[in-house]
Order: structure tokens, then sequence, then C-alpha cells
């Protein structure tokens, strides 16, 4: 292991210490081998240590280690000058000097240093002024709602009233009205309406998900609500229904009809098909009777149940004829005009919640409840006076799968609303940090926050997180728009389906974790309730759950792709497959550029195009396990416990397919930026580290799978650190630019 | 790639299916050696393709697959088989029949399997009976309340009294009535005067920790405000008066005198140094007199403040003779016995909080407020009548730290609670999880959602997470008191402080995590108040944040571990660090036993030995790397800016330590064991799996640092998975076990 130019030798101790950290600077390999020349050594004698893009790996350091030890033992107690000269074939004072020289240079001669540490004394307090944007944000900010701006600027000066204002310490009786009076004032300002095109000429869905993300900064409860009413019953009503439901619509939006969307079932939350409520065709009546079998299936959770609701669209399994048709949905009055419950419905409060007060969910029980036939929204499937059934679709399971896709608009919903409490809690916790003071250097001023790096961790991957599933969530959006006007197309729907499945459990999970940690970034600040962290977390900790369990859809997404990954290769299964991995992993990734896996310097670790192939790399190789995981299995088990043992894995190909498609999204809008070319170079760091990131986070098995190596694993998150520094000053303009209202802010974030 | 025995060529196809996954049962590699024989082909010919110890590397495996893919090209459409045979030297009917065989008998020719799985039909509903517990629970439950298990019943015998029942929807003022009504019973019972030898002939300070844990079960307000009044307050008056308090310390323990510890200031949470309140002694009239010196000074949270307290222990900069003498504590009096404020005091309601609405936290001014001289605590340093100071202790520094030495009751206090919140998280989502029923094979009753392999690994090893963390909180209260009775000992101090701030950090870091985790685990249900997930989470989210923010605590572990690193290598720290590194590592782990980082069969994966090994070798390594960089940093710049540099990384050591004490104090307890083999056989796993899951929640770092690679990485997860699965049986006598009053869990987890 010493085998070397033996006038290079005393240098050794010295290299080793170097590196002992993980890391070589390239000033600190040119001092090095400034030495050797001063020593006469040959140049190329120390190569093999000296590279700082291709570090020496941990055997070979562990090897020099255990070699200066052996050596160690004989020396006498000394330094890392004397063990290299007692290495030295002929040490002399000239050249213990030149050693000790390159010592001091390297800093590796302080003596007594990392003791000092043990105490830290700080003096002088300062709350402090907040400290300015660095940058105007407003360019930034065009570009994050360059599609709609201006429903968003709408309900902003709606949101300005003074009747939108909240109040602690509400009961919730009185935060039910608050908010049922604000939902109205949301309808009355044509907001429920601009929705859909039924209901409005300029009509349109990207402009209700537009109000509604905008909402969500102000109060979730609010926002919930106006989901309710506006996305799942309305939406209910226009998606499933016909030309004769329109009415129901037109009330719905406008709030003189205040609906329920009754699916979820005590004993059936995720799984939808096997609801137990029953609609039977009474054709001598001509009406549904609909009832609830039994405790297990009275209906759940349903928003707008509890007190202000006069009908629901209700799931149930169809029976006509005597002949069970599966899970339809029907308008089932609840209330009459003066807020009476109808016969044979009984309702009961759900009771206190962890959060969303204003909002009244209930239990429904259902008991021979009639209905006309016409209720039945009848779009895919109609029941005639005679007591036939017909649907177009003749498939059960695809019948379901057609009216369950109205869930998408629910999920889209979601997703926005909980990138919206994410920038609530960054621009918080943002603005704090570079206001609040703690700590600091001996006799100066106490430290920003900000300026430590573990709190730049904290905020600024997550600010970048929240921009990335901004853009995701807005294509998908578009796309849902796109895919709604356009008609039928099964694959797009499909795409649409798992993708809104996969940004919705991405973006709810980001959203939890972010209020988490801006509210531990703030300390006793956090805690107060009007610095807004109580509630974003408790109105926002269901949507993990509601419209659709993440654990649940994480797995439909999983399924979706490999629905893909069969069908790809449906003509030559193996042979495709053997071509599509060999294909994809030796030439991508290894062969084509060997250089990839070996490069550590900054240019590539920052390089988006890296980030994006890896990424897809991941999706692609993930995909390829999991099916041959289940084509082991399937030989010999049902499908059903093939696929539960395989559920982890899928549920990581979930998480990777999201990753990759927020990455994806957010660095195609980037190309998109039209703004100054200083918001711009901000931007462009802020991409590449979103991209580093999620490399980061996924080292472990980027490690496991031969795509990362150990060194360079240490380099991506030593460029992450270096990344979050170089965006700290210009944090709080990448926060300004979220344009959260001051109002919807807590004093420690107002200026 | 393919240079094998030629007639072994047949099933390389095959082979690089099973592989595929990333791993080959023993059952498989059995297939391929009997099918290989059939063929005639050297049995040696496939050795290094079917060793599951052993997998071939991904890049063996990519370049196989590269091969097959070339032959694929020239080979007809179709399977594996045909592609076997195009390989084939001579291929003939009988060939192709042993082939198709082990394809067959491999489950890799099940057409269309993996499309079958589109789709997922379920029927039946089931709420269902709660699975009963496997075992007896309470050999555990004796094992886990080993020490103070009569106090613990105390505690539980009095929460069963009606008084003790949760109303919903209280007012935040009846709320803290509520709570100062339960906590004079808690006195009336004793429990005050218990924990201190100095009140109460048999007090131990284990003895309120035991009662602080049980009182947490059930209301975390409560408990928050017997800490503020029985530990915070009593126990500062305790540790830094001297007999001349004994009768406040003894009206504090009985409730007679509510009291207050007010040290942080709004200016300065964490940083207690810097305090700016003053306590200036004024000889002529014998009295320190209180001052405020502006707002950012102002006493904040201060539990007890806004309405209770008659009387605090005030943190101040002690001015004596024009000399300020540092943060010293002293008693002030803050209302009269009919609960008004005293002259010169303000105080002000911090307002709603995210939770504790119980605990009365309020803002203190002090406006010339003057105490007499024996209102200072004086153990560690005395104020004469004449206006000289004197204290035992020199060093200003020292004796700081002296007095904040006090802070580790309320540490370990707080990570004794964070414990029991997570145990009644678990206990309520683990009895859910084998209840509640959803989705299933075809045709039969659906699944407990605890059968699916990611519920158990949301719930299992979160389970044996809190089992550990237990064990080392219990290990050290029981340290604590030790010290505490057996006087002075800096090192060991130290130590404690250390230890007590690592483990409050990692014990409240672990119940935010288990209790969101829990929640989401039952969905809606999880989401009503009823089922205290709500309470559970509000009340004990600002455990991260109080008595020490954990990310500062972690830096405090940090350097003290520093500390030792240094003490330790005072001689000759160089020599002394190379051989320390050269030896621990290369000996330990790659010369002494270069098997171990091969392994992978489940012996070994599960060896508690291997999992102690390889954590006591992370946090090594991370000390010797914290110090390397800090040693070149240290040349260069100031300690302060040097440590924030490497503050991400002093992070992590602290974690690494963290990680290692619990393992070690739950492998320790083990081996304490006592009860019946069959409930030591399933702790014996719980073992197991809590250090091998702390390895693969860590194995980033060890795949980058060479103490795992690839293969075994994949094994470590998949023998997690494995552990899991078998410890489901027993994952309700596993939280039953915990003991938590049913009255303490929601409706949904009672039997």
């Amino acid at each position: 292991m010493l085998q070397t130019d033996p006038r290079a030798l005393p240098l050794l101790p010295l290299i080793y210490m170097a590196w002992a950290d993980g890391s070589l600077a390239p000033t600190e390999a040119a001092l090095i081998r400034d030495a050797a020349q001063a020593l006469d050594a040959d140049p190329a004698a120390l190569d093999r240590w000296l590279d700082p893009q291709a570090p020496p790996t941990t055997a070979d350091l562990h090897a020099l280690a255990e070699a200066l030890a052996r050596r160690a033992e004989d020396a006498a107690a000394g330094d890392l000058v004397a063990l290299g000269l007692a290495l030295a074939p002929d040490a002399n004072d000239a050249l213990a000097e030149k050693v000790q020289t390159l010592a001091d240079a390297l800093g590796l001669d302080a003596p007594d240093a990392v003791s000092d540490l043990v105490s830290v004394d700080a003096r002088g307090a300062d709350f402090g002024r907040m400290q300015p944007a660095s940058l105007d944000p407003a360019p930034i900010t065009a570009w994050l709602e360059r599609h709609r701006p201006a429903d968003r600027a709408a309900v902003r000066a709606l949101l300005a009233d003074e009747a939108f204002t909240h109040r602690a310490d509400l009961r919730i009786d009185e935060k039910r009205a608050q908010t049922l009076d604000w939902l109205k004032r949301v309808a009355d300002a044509g907001i429920g309406r601009q929705g859909y095109r039924e209901t409005d000429p300029e009509g349109a869905l990207t402009r209700f998900v537009a109000a509604f993300e905008t909402l969500a900064e102000f109060d979730v409860g609010l926002t919930v609500k106006a989901g309710v009413q506006f996305g799942l019953f309305a939406g209910s009503v226009r998606a499933l229904g016909t030309e004769k439901h329109r009415g129901v619509l037109r009330d719905a939006v406008d709030m003189k009809l205040p609906g329920c969307f009754a699916m979820t079932e005590r004993g059936h939350g995720s799984n939808v098909r096997a609801l137990e409520t029953t609609a039977t065709y009474d054709a001598e009546r001509d009406v549904f009777v609909v009832q609830t079998p039994d405790d297990f299936a009275r209906k759940e959770w349903i928003g707008n149940a509890a007190r202000d609701g006069r009908i629901a669209t209700v799931f149930a399994q169809l029976v006509v004829g005597g002949v069970s048709r599966g899970v339809h949905a029907l308008l089932v009055p609840l209330r009459d005009d003066a807020g009476q419950l109808l016969p044979g419905i009984r309702i009961a409060d759900c009771g206190p919640k962890m959060g969303l007060d204003g909002v009244d969910n209930g239990q429904i029980w259902f008991d021979g409840v009639t209905v006309p036939r016409d209720n039945l929204l009848d779009r895919f499937a109609q029941v005639h006076p005679d007591g036939t059934y017909h649907s177009d679709i003749a498939s059960d399971g695809k019948r379901f799968f057609t009216m369950l896709g109205t869930l998408v608009g629910g999920r889209v919903s979601v997703a926005g609303a909980a990138v919206s409490v994410s920038r609530v809690a960054l621009a918080t916790a943002t603005r704090y940090a570079v206001r609040r003071r703690q700590f600091g250097g001996k006799g100066g001023q106490e430290w920003q926050i900000l300026d430590y790096p573990s709190h730049q961790r904290r905020l600024i991957p997550r600010i970048a997180a929240t921009y990335a599933i901004s853009f995701a969530q807005d294509a998908l959006a578009r796309d849902w728009e796109a895919l709604d006007a356009g008609g039928e197309d099964d694959a797009a729907s499909r795409e649409l389906e798992a993708r809104a499945a996969a940004l919705k459990s991405m973006a709810t999970w980001h959203a939890t974790d972010v209020i988490q940690e801006c509210r531990e970034a703030c300390g006793g600040q956090g805690y107060a309730a009007h610095n807004r962290f109580a509630a974003l977390k408790a109105d926002s900790d269901i949507f993990t759950t509601f419209e659709g369990d993440n654990t649940v859809l994480m797995q439909l997404v999983a399924r979706a792709l490999l629905t893909e990954f069969t069908r790809q290769f449906a003509d030559s299964r193996v042979f495709g497959l053997v071509r599509h991995f060999a294909g994809r992993m030796v030439d991508a990734v290894f062969d084509r550029n060997p250089f990839v896996t070996a490069r550590t310097d900054a240019e590539h670790l920052r390089d988006p195009a890296w980030h994006a192939e890896l990424l897809a790399a991941r999706q692609a190789d993930l995909t390829h396990s999991l099916g041959m995981r289940l084509q082991k299995r399937l030989a010999r088990m049902p499908a059903f416990e093939a696929f539960a043992e395989v559920q982890n894995h899928a549920l990581n190909l979930a998480d990777a397919y999201a990753e990759r498609r927020v990455l994806d999204a957010f660095q195609r809008a980037f190309e998109a930026f039209e703004g100054p070319d200083a918001q711009r170079a901000v931007l462009d760091r802020l991409v590449r580290l979103h991209g580093l990131y999620a490399i980061e986070k996924g080292r472990a098995w980027f490690l496991e799978n031969g795509y990362l190596d150990g060194g360079k694993a240490r380099a991506v998150c030593s460029e992450v650190d270096t990344l979050c520094a170089e965006l700290r000053p210009d944090a709080r303009t990448l926060v300004d630019a979220f344009a959260v209202p001051e109002k919807c802010l807590g004093p420690i974030a107002r200026s």
C-alpha cells in the first residue's frame, strides 16, 4: 500500500488525513502536488490519491490507514509530520520543514482546535427585521400562475373582504355557520358556476381548480366544503347525469341546493365496489327504493350531511328486476326546504374531528326511501319504465371504473389544495427564518436561523419540491380539462387517472411533511394558533386519506404501470423484456457513457438531463422487476395474494413514477420561463436542486442497484448542501413569489 | 459472458429471469441445479449464478442480459424456452422438454398472468371482531414495567375515577379549569411528593417519571401541567435552592403553591446564556430588583403563568455590585392569594395553541420587581448582605452548565411522555388493523388490513422501536436517579446530559412520526376526535421543541461526543486516531471476519451482535470523520463557523449515537426477560427486527461507506419484510402488553 515513489512517502499521513472526511478539495490536491514537487517526488506517484473526481475507495483508505498505523506504532508519539518523516528514507531538517509547510497549509496542525468547541458563547439578541427579498418575485409569480391568473386574482379580491376573517376559539356550530356563510359568498361571486361550461359560457375545470387552490390559502375548511358542493356533488351530477339533471346542477353551483356525495360506507371506504347500500327498482311504482341493509353499510363521513345538505348523490348497488347491476349513483333528497329530515332518512353527526370544524360530516341511513326513476344519474346506464336495464358499456367492471373516473376531479383538486397549504407553511417558516436570530460566533450579532445549514436543509429542498409539484399539478389539471372536453379516450383516461392518483398522494404526503417541518422550524412560535400551522395541520391531515387513501391509490398507480408494461410487450413479452432491459440499462447507463457513473464534478451532478435519466431508469427498472416478481408468483398463488406479496415493491414503483413525473413537469415548465435573467438563474438552481435532492433521497436504491457508488452518493449529498447554501439568499424571494396574501399568513410571517 | 459448459446454455435465459427481481430462492436454485443435471451439464458450470447468498453483481446480470438480447434478435419471436434452445449446440425435443419442465417449475411460463391483475374483485364486508391476542401479554407488561410497577398501578387506579373523563368541545377556559382540578387530585394522591426524597421518605425521581409517563397515556395537557409544577418549578427549587427553600418545595409538590419555570424569553429560546432579564442586587434594601429590559426579553411560553401561577423560578442575568455574574435563578412571586397580580408584574395570555388547551401559557414582564435576598436559589452561588458574590464554581461557563444540568429532568420526563403517546397511538392503530377488513381475493372474506405487507411495515417496526426506546428511557431515568443520589461526577453528568438530550430528541421525533403514521393507518376513523389521534398529535407536537429544541439538542450531543473523542486521544491525537481508525474499521469489519460483509443468510441478518457492531462502527466512523472535518476547518475559520459548516454531519452523528444507545438498551433489557418461552420467542424477533430495521433505515450510509453492498442491502430489506410477517400474528399481544387503560383508547381500539 505504501508502494510509491519513496520521496513521496512523508506526505502519505497528510494525504490520509486530508481525505479522512470523505472529500478532498481541488485546492487541497494542488497544495499536496506542490509539496510533492518540492520533495522532488515523481509527479505521477500520487495521482491515485489526488483526483477529487475519482476518490480512493473506502478499502484503499482503510488499507492506507492500516499501513500508517503499523508504522505509527514504531514511531515515537508525535504528530502527522513526525509520522511522515518516520516513513522517509532520509529525513532531515529541510524535509521536515517542507512537510510542516504542507501540514500548516492544509490546516492539519491546529493543536486542540476541536476541543475548543465544547462551549459556544453568544451575545446580543435581536428578533430582528425580516430580510427583504433579494429579487422582485413578480416575474416568478407570473410564471407560477401563468394559467388562470385572473381567477386567482378574483378569489384573492373576494377574500380581502372583512367577512373573510379567522376568529379564534369559535365553537363548532359557530364555525360551521361561518363556513356556510363564506361558501354562499363564494357562490355569489360566481366561482361555483365558473367550473363548468354547462353552467357558465366561460366555464372551465381549470378555473374551478385555480379558485379552489386559492381558497385553500385562506381556509381549508371552506375549501373542502366548496369541494363537496361544487366538486363532488355538482361534479357527480354533471358527469354521471344527463340533460334532465341540469336544473339540479345549476342550483348546486349557485348554492341554492346544498348537496352531498354519499359514497363511503362504514364497512367500505377504499373498496367502493363492495358498497352494500341498495337501490332497487320498483316497476309498479316506477321508483327506486333506497335501503341501508345494516349498520356497516351506513354512509360515513359524508360532508354537508350533518347540517346543511338537502340532497345527496348516493352510490348504491342497483337492483333491477331482481338482478344486481353493480354500483350506480342516484339523487336522493335528504331534507325539505325548512331543513327537516325527510321520511326514511336518518342522519347523525360524525362528531368532533381533528380539524375541519367548518365541515358538517355526517352518517346517513336510508330506510325504504323512494325516489323517482329520473333520479338515477343515467349517463352510463338507464332503467326503462318496463323494468329493463340498459347500458352502452357491456362489462360491469368497465362501467364501474368509468363511473369512478369521475373521482379524478376530486383528486386533482385535493392535490392543488395540498400545494397551497405547503406554500402557506413555507412562506411562514422561511420569512421567520430570515428574521429570527439565535446563537452566533463570539462577539458578533446572532445568526439568522436560515444561515444554519441544517435549517437550509429543512426549508429549501421543500421549497423546490413545492414548486415542482405546483407545475405537475398545473399540467395535470390542464390535461384533465382537455380530456374532459375531448370525449372518450380510454388509454388517455387511464393514464390521467393513474397520474392524478400518484400526484394526489405525493402532494398530500408532501403537505403533511412540509407543515410538520415548518412548524418545528418555527419553534414555539409555530405552536401558537395565530401562526396558522395548527389549522393547516389539523384541516389538511385528512388529505392523505380522503378522495382515495394514498396507500391504496399508489397501488392503483403500480397496477396501471404494470398494465402498460404488459401491453408494451404483448407480442413477445419475454424477448421484449430482455431487449428492453438490456437496452435500457446497459446501453443507457453503462456502455453508452461509462463516464456517467464516475463523474462527481458539480457540472455533472447538477445536470438536469442526468437527473431525469436516473429517475426514468429507476421507474423502468422497478417496473421490470415488479413484473418479474409477480410473474414468478402468479404460477403458484392467486393474483390477489401475489400482488399483496409484492405490495411494498409496488409502492416503491408508484413513488418512483410520481417523482419522475414531477421532476419532468418542473423541468419542462422551467424551459417556458420568460422572466429576467436574474430570476432565471435562481430558478435554474432550484430545478437542479430538486432533481439532485430526489436522487439523494433515493440514493439507497441507486446504490443498491449500481447507479451510484459510495463516493458519488456522498458527492450528491455534498452538492445538495452547496445548492441549498447558494439558494439561501433567494429563499425569501422564492416564497414571496407564492403570492400568499398577508392575511393568510400568521403574524411571524408578516412584513 | 456465455462461456460456460455448452450443455448448460439453454438454461441461461431462465436463470436470468429467475434473478431478474433481485433475489433467488434456495428452492429455485435447487430446481435449476436439477435441470442442469438432467442436461448432463458440468455441475460447477452454473455455480456463479446459483448461490443465493452471493448473488451475481448487477454488472454480471446486465452483461448476461445483453448477451441474451443479442441472441434473441437472431431468434424468432418466442418464449424463454425457445431462446434457451436457440442457444443450445444441439436442440432436440428431449432437450426442449427438459427446459420447459424447468420453466414450468420456476413459474416463468404463466401466459398473461400479470395482466390479470388490472382489476381486483372483492365481496363481503365485515368490520369484524377484533382478533384476540395470540399470547398472554401479562409477562411482557411485567417486563416493560419491572421498575416502579406500583407507581404505575397507583396512577392507573387514580385515573379510573370518573372525574378523569375527557369531554369533547370544552372551551379553553373550561379545559384549563378541568386540568387544574385534575392536577390537584394528582397532588392529593401524593404523586408530586413522591418524586423527591426531600418531600417523601420513599421519594425517588423514577417514581415521579413512572407517574408522569402513566398520566401521559390519559391526557398530555395534564401531564405537561404536572411537569411544569412538580418537575420544572419544584425541581428547580430543589436542585438550585437550599434548605431555606424547602418550604416552597413542599408547597409546590402539594399544589398549595402553583408555580412557573420562567426561563425562555421571546428573543432567546434555545440560547439560554444570552437571556436579558436582569436581577440586580440592591445592597441598601437587601433585595434583588428584577427587570425586563425590553420586549424581546419578556418571558415567553411560561406554563402556569396565564392563570394559575403564584410564583416563578425566574432565570435572569445576576448583577451584583455592578458586575454581571451570568444567568442565575431566583424566586419571584407573581400573584397574591386571591390571584391578583403583584406590583410590577405584567402577564399576558399566549393565546390559543395547536394543543395543550389545559395549560395556561403566558408572557411575563417584570418592572422593578423587588424580592428578598433569600429568594436567590443559592446552591451554586451566594450573595452576601454586604453585596459580595461567592460561588464554589469559579468559571462562569461551568456554573452556567451546572445550573442548566437541572434541565435534564425535564428532558427525561418528556422522553417518557413521548413513549407513552406512541404506545397509545400504536395500541389504537394495531387493534383497528386486526379488526378492520378491506379488499381480498375473489370470493373469500376480505383481509384484515394488518395482513397487508404495507400495513405491517407501517406498524410493526414502530412497535419494535417503541419497545426499544422504552428501555432506553428506563435506563436513562434510573441512571439519572443514581447520579442525583450519588453527588458530583462531572464526566457522568456530561454523559447523562448528552444521553438525555439524544433520547429526548429521538423519542419525541418518534412520537410525532408514530402518531402521524397511526392516524393515517386508521383512515377516516383516525381523524375522528374520539379516537384520540387529534389530541395526541396536537398536545404532543410541541415535545420536539420544548425542553430544548431537538435540532439544538442534537448538536449538543455531537459536541459531547467530540469532547470524548478529543479526550480519548489527548496524548497523541493523531497517532491515536490513525490507530483507532485502522484498528476499528479494518480489523473489526474487514480483516477479522471477511465473511461478515458477504453473508446474506437469515441467521446472519438477524444476528443482534452484527446489528450492534454495525451501529457502533457507524458512530465511531462518524465521530472520526466529523473530528477530521472540523480539524481541517478550524485552521481557517472561527470555531462557530466551522461547526456550522459541519452541522448536518454533526446531526447525523447524534442520530447514530441515539440509535446505538437505544438498540443497546433494548438488547440488554431482553437478556433480562424472565417470562415464558413463547413470549420470549416473540420478543426475540422484536429485538432482531429493531436492529435490522435500524440498519435498513441507515442503509444509504452503510452502502456509501462500504459496510453493505447492494445485494446485502436488498437482503436486509427483504428480511425486514419477513420479520414483520412473522411478528404479525403477535402484533396485538405486543400492543396489549403496553397495558394502556381502555379509557385512554378511542372506541375503535376498545375490545
